[in-house]
């Protein structure tokens, strides 16, 4: 007998959706096949591929960098909008219709240096920092279900993108090594660079200029910019990702799946997504999901493991 | 015998080196192997993969689609910007330090309609507009020579990229099937469009904003924000390609390639690259490269063929 390639997965309404849209999307006698070059799958990453919380791990980074700049720039923390950080006070960084506090926060942590060196800093710290409450680094929680579903999609000659809200600069560092997906196979948020050819060679100097926001409806925006076609298939967990499942599969001439994935595990993870305030707030797409016909997760009841195991 | 990879090229230094270079970056036990995930190529389009000439074939399909809009938008003749398009005054249209005529003619031409509606449009352009001195479509006037050296590339596990100063919406409708390559490896001028969620579906519309010029300095730039990491080898043919020359080749950690297409056949093409008005310009990129060991292609010498016959 082959082994289950969604091991992970309990049998369920959801898992049997999953596979019945796999095999009918790669069968070509099926009327619901997809030719492979439109074999485009979409995910968003925090929340969906890794969890969002306490923080979303990419604010975790920022503070931990401004931690780290601290001991040789110590004037940092003169800085109003530094201290919010560092004290956790994100209501003050979010504050105003702007988001000015955030966005100095950035230009101290995202901004300023080399790609290669916020590579570099993005690196360093993914081998040092340790999650709060699951104490392992931030790169090993990856939800193992969804790593089988990334694997079995792939397998089946599906291109896993990844489309999320967070930087492409600092999800490109590691997730071709964390989840088999190319650093060209990214949409993120994104800033213009600047080109140098200094003498020790060509640098690209990261500016907060143009910021382009992939998300919420720049999703399927930056879907049509960076991909260039409507995707097949969309996985999501939360309302920034309504508008690229509308775009995935409303009168998607191909056949076309959504997923979302719903946070209901506590006691695993986290139980958050109906808080109308949390980041990976999960109410008007979880409304609109029945009539579209989109597939909802329950992690609790769907999945049987959440992370690997060390 | 195996049939030749790059029938079209004629011996000489610059066959001998592509070939060189393929085998030496696949081979597992050369010192200048290449892994797989980083044999990343870009190509410049216009001059490069296909003739610039007489105008840029995009500039050709704006004053056709004002002609087309004309018939049933007669008012659009009584601006200044049209009438200098379409009697070919495009000193007129290149003024001002905004080049104000030109956005007015792009306004009309790629933004306002839906992408579906625009990509529909370049689509009947194709099959009906001829190339007024070669009397064919223009996607029949790519260059075969590098139609060979894409495949081959691609045999050898190159992911083949588009890097080009173009339209990326103009491109993508068309670069599958004329190139092979999907329209996800294109890197090319964009803007945000807008999304809206209308009774008949999810659209995209077409503006202006936050235009991006995918040329000269912002070819890195645009490499860096769409690929995400540095290409191995890297194709142009003009001043325009300098930069993503000296960003793939010059202290790149991983051996590298650059490669120049001079416009030197006035015969069976056109040679105007020497020209410091043209927009195709080939001077200071020509002057760099022997030192950077960028391999230069004279159009004349090395094929044997320029397109692909009917």
């Amino acid at each position: 007998m082959l082994a289950d390639p969604l091991a992970s997965w309990n049998e369920g309404v959801a898992k049997q959706a999953i596979l019945a849209f796999i095999t009918k999307a790669t069968t070509a006698e099926s009327a619901d096949f997809v030719p492979l070059a439109e074999r485009i799958a979409v995910f968003d990453n925090d929340g969906c591929l890794w969890p969002e919380n306490p923080l979303p791990f990419q604010v975790a980074f920022a503070i931990d960098e401004l931690k780290r700049r601290l001991v040789s720039e110590p004037e940092l923390a003169e800085e109003p909008m530094v201290q919010a950080a560092l004290s956790g006070d994100f209501a003050k960084l979010l504050a105003g219709k702007h988001f000015d506090g955030l966005m100095q926060i950035l230009a101290i942590t995202h901004a300023g240096m080399t790609a290669d060196e916020f590579g570099d800093a993005v690196q360093a710290w993914l081998q040092t920092a340790r999650h709060p409450r699951f104490k392992r680094p931030y790169d090993e929680l990856t939800y193992q279900p969804m790593q089988e579903l990334l694997s079995l999609l792939r397998a089946h000659g599906f291109k896993n993108f990844i489309v999320s809200g967070g930087g492409a600069d600092f999800m490109r560092v590691w997730v071709e090594r964390v989840y088999g997906i190319p650093p060209e196979q990214v949409v993120g948020s994104t800033a213009r660079t600047k080109y140098e050819l200094r003498d020790s060679g060509p640098v690209l100097i990261k500016t907060l200029d143009y910021l382009f926001v992939n998300d919420k409806q720049g999703k399927p925006v930056g879907i049509h910019q960076f991909i260039g076609r409507r995707p097949t298939l969309c996985c999501g967990n939360s309302d920034g990702d309504q508008a690229m499942l509308q775009y995935t599969t409303i009168n998607n001439p191909l056949p076309s799946f959504g997923l979302i994935i719903h946070h209901t595990d506590a006691e695993r993870e986290y139980a958050y997504d109906a808080e109308t305030k949390s980041t990976g707030k999960l109410v008007e797409a979880l409304k609109e999901a029945p009539s579209r016909g989109w597939i909802v997760v329950d992690m609790k009841q769907d999945w049987n493991a959440v992370f690997a195991e060390t």
